[in-house]
This record gives structure tokens, C-alpha cells and sequence, in this order.
């Protein structure tokens, strides 16, 4: 990877390694928008229209984060990557299992499961990021924070 | 594929047939919105902020686009597929091929490519569903309609 | 009949047969809007209030296409009947017979079954249309696009 | 008529007899609703936009009377009945006979008669609610102040 | 109790009479407005997030009613006492006992009963008011009007 | 005074009586207007910039109370009469002394006593209005409401 | 008259002028905002509701340009004067005497005729404040150029 | 003619056709709009503010359109021509002939027979299009179907 | 020209002059309108989105401008005359001669070219309307100002 | 205390900790907004408007802020208290102990001595945060940015 | 100074001479604006959150005055100077002494002797741009208009 | 440097020290507004229109920036400094040089080295706030983060 340019008074090697972390981030947002809205489709039960309309709010913040994730990048000096493929080739985490109309429920449990790992995944890259630039590291704390109300919503669901 | 139920007055196989058409725009809709994104992302050069600020509203009617190809299957009877691996799945267009931050005329040659295929696919949709659904047909040709503007938006920047 | 004066272009036997068909599609729109509202005020159980406020759009989308249908009517030269005697006179199709305060999905039920034979009109006023005047058609193709989603909202509750 | 519940410190015997009194006044504001909405599809001549125009916001203060006395019903541990043949059934009230298109001059003296009657019964059924329940007698008088402010309009046009 | 001043045309008594009345149904108000929102941010279940967002505009509903019974005694002359622990001393209702996060049926029928005491005691404060100055009442019937919409909301959950 | 015609089930002597204490009313509320607008023009000292803009929100809600007086005057078959000397023919309370740029303080003063006056006679008013017309003693009533708000207002300012 | 103070760069002898000249002008600006508002309520007939809703505007821009001409005496020094008395002690312009309920059109023959002697006055204002001040001349200036509109709107109902 | 390019999957015979209907349709466009405005100025008479608002809408309507249908044959590879000489070298529908200030009722009669030859015009271009290009026949169906609702409107004033 | 009123204070022969500058005026903005429209559909290069959407609000802008022109001639007695052929009628100046689909700072160029008339021209009526009415003298100014700095945006484009 | 889940990351003991310090800071911000309603409520004098104005938008964010607290603590698995004897049961600091309508100048005091108490334990709780969550603390340390600038507020009264 | 073009109609020395003058203006603007919110931040004492508040529209009507000028300036063929060292080379005003937190009424005093000089300076240069440019005069009248007002409110604090 | 007050629980060295840095930054965002207004005013070329509206939101950007700084220092207990003078007093950084009327590219080339200095100078104020206070470092990150965006947007232009 060379850079572009450098944000001035961040050295080349740690922006190296930021973006390179930005980016698999950027991949699992892009991916989890296209798992929300493939939910918000195929939702059903008694719970159908309230979940339906839970979801796509979500899937409008996670899109908005994939946008400033790809622009820090950009900012930083690298080349965001964002196709179809790209998305397939940064993927660390499991793929989401659940097709078919289904009761909603069902629905909020593999998404509860699938908020497991990209919280996670998250928080080890503020972890990460903290060492080398405040700003990107600043982006992905509020990222996780709206993240982790998301999964509280579908956990609710949940409790009995 | 066995639906959940059929509109009133539509017989299943012209259903079936308007689904599995269907399922294939909305896969492109989507990689569309997908690779808009990315040349949003990575555009430069002299008229950088100007396409940069034009392509994403175009990102958002594809988005919209998919939505509403989405929920008709649905409505169908069908069952949507929209997880990352849905979109790979489904295509049948050539990949995009572009990356890297460079000028934003080499991007709009290469989507006005892109546009090429994709018209011609959502035209050629049109052509099937007319004779098995004009609710679908005509969601597609709004769809139609809007993207050869935004092809001819790109267009226009290559005209010398 | 007698028609204050025809649309250019237009005949005027194709207008009164067009004009009659729309009349009819007139009043089970009025028809639907009460009958929508009668659910609105009635539902309950635990998925009252997302129930009850998912309906109300719907009665004002549905008064709407109403107001279209009954201008066209007398943009081509008719007088739309639309007092609560002409509801019932025109009436081809089964009341509603869910009354009193019960569970949503009794209502979305029947109300399921009660979209059923209104969407199947509607269609078949199209295919009729198609060969008297395309503007009504046109109207009529985006009001059978809105019930069917419509329906499909009120479905999605009953898949289990 | 059995009550699913009653208002606390509201004895049930007024809550019935103010839910009799309130379905009526219902199914008079639902009647007046759709009368007024057939006049301003038929109003014709030199001052056709204007009435046509002025009649378009007093449908919609209507159906909102309509709602606020239904919810009223239901929440007084009643059923609020909404249907067409309801409207019909609770009818005590002269039709509507004004038909067809014809001079806006015309349909207001018919729709002046029609409010001498409407206005007179929300007054008595004021009176009524008065010794029952002074929710809903505040209720109905905010209709009936709305109603003579629209009757106003009407009558102005008539003064010479 | 001394007053400031009094409204014009209310004796100093009737006035001390009407503050003193106001005064509790104001710690009730602000009292309720906690208890709402401490529902809100504990129910759970399958109905989350429709009962989750049903009960935030009636917390909202509830402080505008406060802020206008507050001002109301300010402008009678009084000073209008809204500390916590003023919320507690004229506490004359039952304490609210719910906690934990639990399923949403649970919260409403608690909050029901809840409501139960407070419009009872509302409409106490009417009657007491008729004699006192007609605004005071004024406001209080409207409190009600929309307390007793409010329960509606809630009983509909638990119609069965 | 004879009247266009009268509200349906209201009889002609009750309504003259009703709009000859209106008509005064309606005077008042001009008059009020013009003086509080006069205030806010000359009111200086080192509250100017926050007792300028308080007033100028109470102008208006005074404008909108002057219209519907008038309104319903009409509404009862009246001809409200509202030309600057319509203002003084019906006046029957004192004018409004205060002239010059002073202190802020001073026109508060000032306007305190003037709604006292008025107030008291708009008190007056809605206990003669109760046996005569209960919309138009509602109205009033709102008025009254609105004004010993603003009255708390400017008694707030001088309270040491 | 003594002055509070003087703009900078304009004398005092100047300034009292101009402050003369507008005060007569704000009193003519507040009693023809009163006079329209008087027609607004009175205008009856075939046309009542086009021209009841063409004059409320008038009314409202006629309020804001006596805002404005007061706080320009105020600005320059002066105290403007508008309290009821002051109107009628500024007038040198004929009454308006157009009363009653009557046909709109008999109400903009008198209006007209009252523009007549509004505008020749504002405009004979204009020549004399380009002597002593350009920006009191540029708000009378403005002025008319509204009134002039309004009176065209009333002249257009009037050709035949 | 020659096309700077053609939409994917149209051949560039049928697009030139297209091109050469739309060119016509949009010159007439524009000279409605025109001739629209001339009206909105020109109408008088005891309709005058009524009918005067009535057409600004319409004008700005028809100013979209003639928008969406240069934009279309920009699309499809042409070159729109919207110079004032354009407009009449493209005419092929009879001069506007109604100069002054005259009735309102005389100009909508004008209005109306331009209409008709406007209304025939497009229809038939619908026709032609059919064959050639959904698109472009969705686009000119769209706007007869405004302008046969705004036809309705002046006929309406002209019932007797 | 017979004028059918006259602004009181204005005599017949300085408002015919005026009209008649004016009118001429009100051509060239209804030309210059269609010009920018022309331009803005024909833009082309690497520069086309965003001098594609610069000129629409110019359009806009001048359609105001040519509305505010020709209610002027009205207000002053005057019919403006604002058909296709009027417009040509009334030219006095060089036709904008661009055609055909190209680079964006050829049209500019033009464009820069045809404000140089416009502008010469509007400033000579400015010069010649002082001395005959102050009102239309203004008008002039302010469609001056906007119009040198639509020309600035224009030339910012060419300097080099 | 037993948690219903824990954040994916985050160890249970770390929760539990961050949960305990967040319910008291959830308990202040209640207490804190009631408090400042009672100021609003009562504060007089001659800053009374400009005071009274300014305290509201202070409550707003401190509600706003008393949400997000709560939420947080239930989206890391714990139960949110926040009925009004939870307010007193988690209360560690002073009383306000100021009643009555007074100066506001004596409520500013007041509250900026409350404030002191306020911020300082929002700064102690960051700092124990930072090593449990940084979410938590990210969401307190926005809280205390914003009641340092309320207190710059207050502060800036008592100046001299 | 060489321009880079000329307004049509205006000659360069004329030009040149307006820029002249507009430079100076533009840079007491840009310190007005800079010194206004200097006082924004300072003001302190009993009237704190008043001026506080009054004086952030004040800062910001007077950067859209800066902005005016410059292009102003742009427009006629010059460059507008508008850097921090440009503001101070161009200065022929005093500068504002005024510094620490301190009562509002000081800051007020020190602004209103600011002001006397701007507007001085803004008088004289309209009066020499008469003769040179009537847009450039335009512009600097409606900037002294508003100046003036804002001078109103600050002497307004200042009366006793 | 004396403060007026501290913030609770920072103690006072700490703050002056702070203090310190934020003014230097504060002058810096002061600064760089009135550079940045300055090129939107002078950029020029074929990229003139998109280069000049993409600079506004950034002066506005930085305009609010310089506010929160100015306001923290006084929340601080400081006094900002804020006049022309203050700016260049504090200044550390190199002047902006560029002037005149050129192209866009000129100017995007010296602002992108304006940006080095200033986000270099910011980010070392970052770590110097963080022993210091938090919400003073929280603030510049914010800063921090936005103008490396609008250094990106910069930048973007330049790459070829």
C-alpha cells in the first residue's frame, strides 16, 4: 500500500495500519446493512410491522457509518474499497445464516448473534486504533455505541 | 420454490416466473448501489467535489430502487435474498473493475459502462414481466427511466 | 348518462363505459376507507398499537386514490356519486362483518380476506380500462401497486 | 351492550347511555364527510376553484371529528361502530339529494340545510352529555364551534 | 399561604383553595412523568419496541401537562413546589412497585392501574375546581381528556 | 341590531344579547393590541432587548383572539365592527397613559393595570355568555386563560 | 420634540422632520390594517371566501410595514405614537364607511377608493424624506410598492 | 441528425423518431407555459384573485414538464431546442389570440380550446411513442394526464 | 394604449411611458429565461454537473423577475404581454445562436455575450425610469444587481 | 445484582461496576431536571422573561441526557431505576433548598452551588469509567461538556 | 488597479473608484463581525444571557453584509482583500478597547460608540457611490438600514 | 492571567494553562474563516462555481468551531480574545499569500498547505489538553476530525 498523502503530523506506517483496519471495518458495515435490510424484508409473525420498522432506521445508521469509515480512509491518505467483492474478501466474521419469511423473532435472534461478533470485532479495533490516531479511533467509538443500542433493541425482544 | 401465498388474480407460475426476474434486478440494484458508493468514495481530481457531491444521490434512488424490487417479491409471495453473498450469486453482469483513487472521468467512463449493462438487463426485465405482471413491469420501468438520466449525467461529462 | 363534455381525443362511449367502471371503483374505495378505520378504532390484544397506527396511513392513502378516481370521473365529463347511499348502491362485493373490540389479528384477518375480492376488482377494472383510456388505467395500476403492499403488510402478520 | 371496562369514576350506566349518544354523532360526522367531499367533486361555474377548494379542509376537520369521537367511544369501554351500513343504520337525519354537476351556489344552500340539522342534533346531544361524562360534552363542542365557523362560510356566499 | 397577588376578579381564597388543589395533581403530573419513563426504559419482550416508543410522547404529554399546571398556580399567585422531594410530600396515591425489565403486558397492566388513581383523582380536582375558577378546571379537563386516551392505549394491550 | 340569520337551535334575542357583549370584547382586544405593540416600541433600560421580544408573541396571540371574536359574531349572524373608531364607540374601560421611551420596568407597570381592567370585564363577560351560547363563553374562555398568563408575565418582572 | 438621540451623520432638525412625516404614516399604516381586517369579516356574496382569504395577507404585510416605520422613528430618536387615540389624532384621511355584511364587491369599491388617498399620501411622504433622510425614504419607498400591488389586486376585481 | 449516443438497447432509427416527436411536444410546452403566465396576468373581473392563483400552479407544472421532456431527449442522445425562435419554429397548434385585461371566464374559455388542441397533440404522441420507447410514452402519459385534470378545472367554470 | 386606471399620484402619460419600458423588459427576461433553460439542457464536458446546476436558480430567478415586471404593468393600468410571439415582438436584441450539445464554457462564453445586452439594456431603463415612477425604477435596480451577479459567476468560469 | 446479558467484550464485574456508577448519575439528572423546572417555575424580578427562557432548553438536555444514561445502563444489561423514591434513594448529594418566587438572580446562585456538586461527581464518575467502558464514559463526559456550559451560563449573571 | 472586466454600461475609472470605496467597507465589516462576537463571548452581570443572545444575529447579518461586499467588489471586475492582515492594512476606524468579562451594559456603551463611526463611514460612502454605481449604493443602504437598527437596540439599553 | 471562577474540580493552574491553548486555536479558527471566505471570494477558472460553494460550509464549519473554543475558554473562567488585533497578536502560523483572481487549483494547492500548519497545530494542542482537561481536548479532536475532512476535499482536487 502506498498512501497518497499523510494527515499532517501522522507518520506513513501507522496510518498504514489504520486503514487497513478501517477497511475490514468498512467491509462488515457494508455487509451489515445488506443483512439488516435482507431482515427488514423477510421479518413476519404478530411482531411483523413494528420490527419491520425498527430495522430500517438501522439500516440508515449503518450506512451513514460505512460512509465516514471509507471517507476516514480516504482522509488518511488511502483508497477505500467498496465493491460487491471487496466485501466478500474482507470478511472475517460468520455469514448470516436465516432466509425465508420467517416469525420476527427468529429474525432478532440471528441478528443478536450476528451483533456478537461486529461488536466485538469493533471494540478490538478502537483497542488497535487508540495507538495510532485519536480520530479514527474516536469514529469507531461512536460506531460501537450506536451499535451496542441496536443490539439492546433486539435483545429486548428477547427477554421473557 | 414454493410461495407463501399469491396476489389476488395472479396465477403462481406467472408469480414464480415475475420473482426469479425479479430477484435477479434486485441483486444488481443492490451491487449497483454498491459500486456508486465506491466511486463516490474514490473520485479525484480537478472536478472531484462536483461528482463526488452528484453520485450520491444517485446511491440513494438505487438504494430505493432495491427496496421497492424487494418488497415486491415479497408481496409476491416470495422471499427477497439480499445478504452479500445473495448479490454475488444472482450476477450476471461483469464485475467493476475500477479502484484506487484517480481521476473522476475514468470512473465516469467506467460506470457509464457499468449503466450499460445494467439498462439493458432492467430493459430487457421489462420486456418479460409485461406479460406476466404490469405491477412489476411498471415498478421497472421507473426504475429504467430514472437510471438512463443518471447514465446520460454521466454521458454528458465525456461529451467533448 | 349524459357527459358535460369528453376529454380530446377521447370518444364518448369509451368515456361512459370508463366513467362506469370507475364509478364503481369509487365507492369500494370509500367502502375500504371506513371499513379501514372501523378496524383502526377496534383492534386490540397485544399488538394493539402498532397495529392501530400501521392503519391509519393506509385510510389516508386509500382516501386519496378516492379523491383521484372521482376526478377523473369528472374530468371526463361524469359526476362522481359519492354520498354514503351511493356507497351501498354501487356495492358488488361482501361487507365487512368484524365488529367489536377483539384481537389485531381477527381484524387483520378479515380484512385479509376483505382485500382479496377488492383487488381482484381492481384488476379486472384495468384489464378493462386498458382499452378505453390509458390515463384511467394508469390510475388504476398505481392504486392495485399500493393495496398489494398493503395486503402484503397485513399477510406478513399471519405467516407463522 | 356490554363495556370491556369504564372510565375510573364513571359509573357505567352514564358511560352507556353517553356512548349511545356519541355513536350517532359519529356516524353523522362519517355521512357528513362524505357529503361534503361529493360536493366538492360537483361544484361547478364561475366559482368553482374557490368552493371546490374551501370544501377540501373541512372534509379533513371532519374525519378528525370522527376519529376524536370514536376513540372516545372506545375509550369509555365501547365499540365504535364505522362501516357503511353503520352510517346508514344510525341515520336519523335527511338524506343528501343534491346531485350532479352543478352551480357552487346550489350545493352550498343544499350543504346550509344539511348543517341546520347536523348542528342542531351536536347541540342536543351537548345538552345530553352535560349530566354524563364532561369529556366527551367538551369534545362534541369543539365540533360543533368548527361546524358553525364552516357553516359561516357557507352562509357568507348566500348573503346578497 | 400568601399570595403575591391574585387574578383579577378571584378572591384571595377561592385562589389559596385552587393552588392548594393544583399543587397535588402538579406532584402527580411530574410523579407520573418518572413513572413513565421508568416503563420505558424497562419493558421488554415481544412487544418491545412498539410499547417502548407508544409511551414516549405520553412521557412528553405529561411534563407539558406539569409545566401548565405549575405556571398555573404561579399565575394565581402561588409558587409552585417541584423539587423531588416535594414530588413526595404531597403524594397521596400508591407508589408505583414495578422494576426490572420485564414483558411489556406486565408494565401496562401495572401502569393501567396506575392510571386508575390518577384520573380518579384528577376528576376529583375538576369537580372541586368547577366552584374555585373556571381556567383552573379548564386545564384539568383537558388533562384528563388525554390521561384517559392514554389508559385506552394501555387496556387495549390487554383485551383479550 | 337585526341579524343574517342565526345558529341552528339558537334563538335571535339570546344571540343579539351574545354579540353585543362580544362586539365589546372584540374592541378590547384590538384596542389591547395596539397598546401592547406601543409598549413594545418604547419600552428601554437595560431589560429592552428581553421585554421587547416577550411582547411582541403576545400581540399576536392578541390579533388571533380579535379575529376569532369576530368570526363568531358573524357566525351568529352579526356584523362586527372593527374601524379605528369602532375601537373608542365601544370602549368602557381607561386608556392607556403611558407614553416616551422609559425603563421597561415602568410600561410593565403600566400594562399590569391595563389587564386588570381588561381581565376582569373579559371575566364578566364569560359568566353573562354561560346562559346565552356555550361556544361563544368558550371562547372567551381560552382568552381569559391566555391573558392571565401574559398578566403573570409582567407581574413576574415586579415582584422584588 | 427633543430626541433621545441622532443617528450618526444625520442632524436633528432633519430627523424631527422625518419623524413628523412617519408618524402620520404609522398611523395611516395601523388604521388600514384595521379597516381590512374590518372588511375581511364583513365581505359576503358569490365571492366571499376568495376575497376573505385575498385580504388576510394584506393585513398581516400592512402590520409589518407599521412595525417597521415605528422602530425607524425609534431608531432616529423619536417615540412612536401608536396607541388608539394616536391613530385617530394623526388622521388627515377620510373614515372608512363601508359597514354591515355586504357583497365583497361593494367592500373593494370602498377599498379601493380608501388606497387612493394611502398610496397618494405614502408617495408624497417619499418626496419629501429623499430630502432628509434616504433611508426613510427607501421604507416608504417600499411601502408603496406593496400597497400598489394590493390596490391592483383590488382594481383587477373591479374591470369588467 | 445525428445522436451523440444511443440508451442501451434502443436503436438509434427509433430513438431519432422519438427525438423528433419530443422536440415538437416540448416547444409546445413551452409556449403553454407561456401562454399560461399571459393569462395568470391578464385575467380580471369578480374572479380575479381566484382564478389569477388558480393558474401559477399550472404554469410551474407545465414548466416541469417541459423540463422532464428535454431532459428525455437529451437522454437519448439529442439535442433539445428551447430558444424563443425554437418555440414558434416548432409550432404546429394555432396562436393564443386573447390579449388585455378581460374576464377571467373569457380567458379559461381561450384557455380551454387551447387545451384541446394541446391535449390531442400529446395523446397522439403517446400513440406514436408506444412503438418506439416506453419511457419517453410513461413521460408524455404522465403529463396528459395533469393537463386533462387542469382542463377539468377551466370547464368546471364554465358549466352553467 | 389606453390604460384602464392609473397609480394615484402617477399621470397617464409617465405611466405609458414607463409601461412601455418595461414591457420591453419583460420580454427579454422571458427570453433570457428560455436562453439559461436552453443552456442548462445542453452543457456538456467535464465541468457539466455543475454549471448543469448553477443555472437553474438563474432560471428560477429570471422567472420571478419577469413576474414582478409584468404585475408592475398591470398595478400601473397596463395589459403585459407575455405569449411566444410577444416576445419575439418586442426583441431588440441578438439572438442567442449556441445550439447543440458542448462544452459548458462554450455556453458560458455565449452567455456571457447575451448578459452584456441584457444588462446595457436594463441599466438604460433604469436611467430613463427614474424620471417617471420611483417603484419601477427599483424593480429595475434589483433585477440589475441580480442579473451582474449571475454575469460574474459566468465570467468567474472564463478568467484564466 | 445479576444481569440479563452482558456487551460482547465486556466482562460482567466491569458492567456491574459502570452500571452502579450510572444509576446514580441517571438518579442526579432526574433530581437536576426537576430542580431546574421548579427554577423556572419561580424564579421573578426584573430578568424574569430572559431567565425563565433561558432555564428550559436546560431542562430539555438534562432529560435528554437522563435517557441516554438510562438506556445505557439497560443496554449493558441492567435495570434502570428511576421512579421518584429511586430520585431520593440514590441521592448523595445536597438539597436545593431555595422555595418561593424570589429574584432570579438568587436562583442563579442557587443553582450554580448545585452545579458545583453536580459536575464534579459527573468528572469523578469519568474517571472511574475510563478503566470499566468507554462508552459509558464517552457518554458522561458529553454530559458534563454540556452542564459546564449551562453553569458558564449561570456563572455569567454574577458577575460584576 | 487593473480590472479583470467591467460591468456593462460602467467604466473602468468609475469601477474603480466603487472598489476603492467597497474595500474599505468590506474591511469594517469583516472587524465589525469579529468585534461583535468579541463582545458576544465578554458580556457578563445581570443581563448576561440577553445581550448574549442579541448580539449572535447581529454577528451574523453582518458576515452576510462582508459577503455582499466582496462579491460586490468581484463583480465589478476587483479582488475582494478579505485576509486578517488585509482587515487591519485597510482600518481607518479606532479600534475596539473594550476587553475582560465585564457588565453588558459597558459592552454596550463601547459598541454604540463603535458603531458611530461605521455608520458614519457607511453614510459617507453611499453618498460618494451615488455618483458611481446605484447597485454599489443599493447594497451599502440596506447595510447602514440595518446597522442603524442594530444601533436601536444597543442605545435602547442605555436610556434611563 | 486571573480567572473569574474555575471549573469544579479543576484546579486553576491546569486551567490557565489550557486556557493558553485554546486562545493560540481560537485565533487560529478565526483566522483561517476570514482565509477561507477570502479564496471563496477569489477562486476563479472552469471549476469556479463547484470550488466556491464547496468553501462556504467550511467557513461556517469553522465559524462554529471558533465559537465552542471561545465559549470554553469562558466556561474556563477565561476571557477570549476575539478582536482583529487578538488575531494577529496570537498568531504562530505563516500568512496565507495568495491573492487576486485565479484559478481554483492555485488555490486549493496554498489552502491545502494552510490546513498542514493549522492540523499539525491542533493535533499538538490535542495532546498537551488530554494531562489537562478532557472536554477541552474533546472539543479540538472534533475540530481535529472535520478539518482533515476538508483538508481531504482539498487535497482530492489535486490528485492526478
Amino acid at each position: 500500500m502506498s498512501l497518497e498523502f499523510t494527515i499532517p503530523g501522522l507518520d506513513e506506517t501507522a496510518s498504514e495500519k489504520a486503514i487497513g483496519i478501517l477497511q475490514e471495518r468498512l467491509s462488515q458495515e457494508q455487509a451489515g446493512a445488506l443483512v439488516l435490510k435482507h431482515a427488514h424484508w423477510n421479518v413476519a409473525g404478530p411482531n411483523f410491522i413494528a420490527v419491520h420498522e425498527m430495522l430500517d432506521p438501522q439500516v440508515n445508521e449503518v450506512l451513514a457509518m460505512a460512509d465516514e469509515t471509507a471517507e476516514r480512509i480516504a482522509a488518511m491518505g488511502g483508497s477505500p474499497q467498496g465493491r460487491p467483492d471487496d466485501v466478500l474478501r474482507f470478511r472475517t466474521w460468520p455469514k448470516f445464516e436465516e432466509t425465508g419469511r420467517k416469525d420476527a423473532l427468529d429474525y432478532l435472534r440471528a441478528l443478536d448473534a450476528y451483533y456478537d461478533t461486529w461488536i466485538k470485532a469493533d471494540r478490538q479495533a478502537v483497542a488497535e486504533l487508540d495507538d495510532l490516531d485519536f480520530v479514527s479511533s474516536n469514529i469507531m467509538q461512536d460506531h460501537v455505541q450506536k451499535l451496542e443500542q441496536f443490539q439492546w433493541f433486539m435483545r429486548s425482544h428477547l427477554i421473557d
